[in-house]
């Protein structure tokens, strides 16, 4: 039997389990030149609330009624394509189905004696999204001092570890305080800063970053990243490669008007996706798998067991619930 | 008799009269390696605002009972100095007293047969910020769009002609009528809206830019420029010169967060000031004045009379009674 995940509504603030649908479909066979491929982990990623909505983005919406899609880990199992063969374990953006036929466009192949899921994350595009924010945009100097927020999430707890790698001090913005634990005692991050618990995350940092904030890799946007601006020094780089704070807003939410204090110190704030360093990406890889060979990358991964349990894992990401990559297991 | 300004307060909100204090003094003397100066023409200017004020800036804030100073030109009525003569006239940063002493260092010579209050405007400070911010940051190619905010001041006017220079469509955004005419027929602007006048300012924006938004050099901040930020394109770039609707704000004024924005279209806003690039001042000084000997870069200036109307035109610069660059003759 196969199944799908489709799009049923588009959400209007957090999504809910009923703006998704499961449907049974049939299971396809692999025509000349292609294969079948049996989904093993799917990724679900905070972006995808973006793809939900028809509002203009850096990606294309999802369709209504027609399958969610993300990065997908899945098996060979049966192949008319010279390039496959069975066994064989592959990586892609893929439907969120039990199995697919693909032609072989866009697959590729990984190596099952690393960890399979790594190459949803620290090999993925999660190590590449910090990878590439932290060094094309924040352009990281020995000695100086990176604020990242979302500290405790795939992407952040590698941006902290890439900035020491490369001999920054890190502080690490996160919720709870096991995740603040975690930043430093798993990741190496000098700092860790819970907003759930301070009363006034300015002073704080202030305290943590006694000469000031030289580079702030933003996942969050909103009032922790009011708090970090205020922090900054002359020259300050500010990447943004999340607003999660701000992924659920029915309305644009109001805050200090930034540009002054951008001005006074001339700072630069940029925003991007990965997709924006395609180029880059096989040197980065080879980067990230050097590390991760050499011990130097520690990830944290949340897995979430069975097919159906795809949309909640989807929603608790806002919620905070996943401690690093979220993955779905099949 | 020799005057000085200095400053007798430090303004909260929009600077008073009463903020500055006239006093006589002494006529100096050169001694040796030194001339004696005679103000020939004060340069007023916005950033001015933020060097009253002892908040953290990207220049020393200047000290209460001290001298007043900005960009002057000054003839050399008596010397001391080899390498200046009598009849000389020379530009700096001065302080604001009829006469001064100076032992050489930083002054430059002027060709007073080019029209002296170039040095200040368009040859000076003004032009370099217009290029340097436009080149380095806006980065503009040809066909691409280019929006303006306080387009008829002294930098956003040149702004405009060099956006034109490098083939790009050109939209202004002035104050009045007279601004906004002027931008179209003086300046070579090929839209110029009047934002006193226009009810829906992101929509009179669109309609302007049926391309999108790809360049925003912005000198004012504020709604409008919340109102060009949401029209602007994938990889949009903001150079922020100014923020003059905030100079004289007593708190961070309130607007929409910018951080989605500037995600989704993978944009970048970047804070400078003009020193930023010092070490491209003779190469774009030689580009400034080839335009302006070759009759492609017009500018406007607004000249008051009088040693005591320093404070007025300063104070009348927050309220857009200059047109072009502001200038006080001695």
């Amino acid at each position: 039997m196969n199944k799908v995940i489709l799009l049923a509504n588009r959400p209007v603030g957090k999504p809910a389990v009923s703006d998704f649908k499961f449907e049974n479909i049939d299971m396809p066979s692999p025509k000349d030149g292609e294969v079948l491929l049996k989904t093993t982990y799917v990724s679900v990623d905070p972006y995808l609330r973006g793809r939900m909505s028809d509002a203009k983005s850096y990606v294309a919406p999802f369709e209504l009624n027609k399958p969610m899609s993300s990065a997908i880990i899945a098996e060979v199992t049966a192949s008319k394509n010279p390039d496959f063969k069975v066994g064989d374990y592959i990586t892609s953006g893929l439907e969120w189905k039990l199995f697919q036929t693909s032609n072989g466009a866009g697959l590729t192949k990984v190596d099952p004696s690393v960890s399979l899921t790594a190459y949803l994350g620290a090999l993925g595009m999660t190590g590449l999204t910090a990878l590439m924010g932290l060094q094309e945009i924040g352009k990281p100097k020995s000695g100086e001092t990176l604020v990242v927020s979302g500290a405790a999430g795939a992407v952040g707890s590698i941006v902290g570890q890439i900035g020491k790698l490369m001999g920054c001090r890190v502080i690490g913005i996160a919720g709870s305080d096991d995740k603040t634990a975690a930043l430093k005692s798993k990741f190496g991050f000098d700092e860790a800063i819970n907003y759930k618990t301070t009363e006034n995350m300015q002073e704080a940092i202030a305290a943590a970053a006694p000469d000031g904030v030289d580079i702030y890799f933003d996942n969050v946007g909103g009032e922790i990243s009011d708090a970090v601006v205020f922090n900054m020094n002359k020259y300050g780089r500010i990447a943004i490669c999340g607003t999660i704070s701000s992924y659920n807003d029915t309305e644009a939410s109001q805050g200090p008007r930034l540009q002054p204090y951008i001005l006074k110190n001339s700072m630069l704030m940029q925003g991007f996706i990965v997709s924006n360093y395609a180029e880059k990406f096989p040197e980065g890889i080879k980067q990230l798998s050097e590390w991760l060979k050499a011990g130097k990358l520690q990830y944290s991964e949340t897995i979430v067991n069975g097919f159906d349990q795809i949309p909640q894992a989807f929603m608790d990401l806002f919620e905070g619930k996943n401690d690093g990559k979220m993955v779905v297991k099949i």
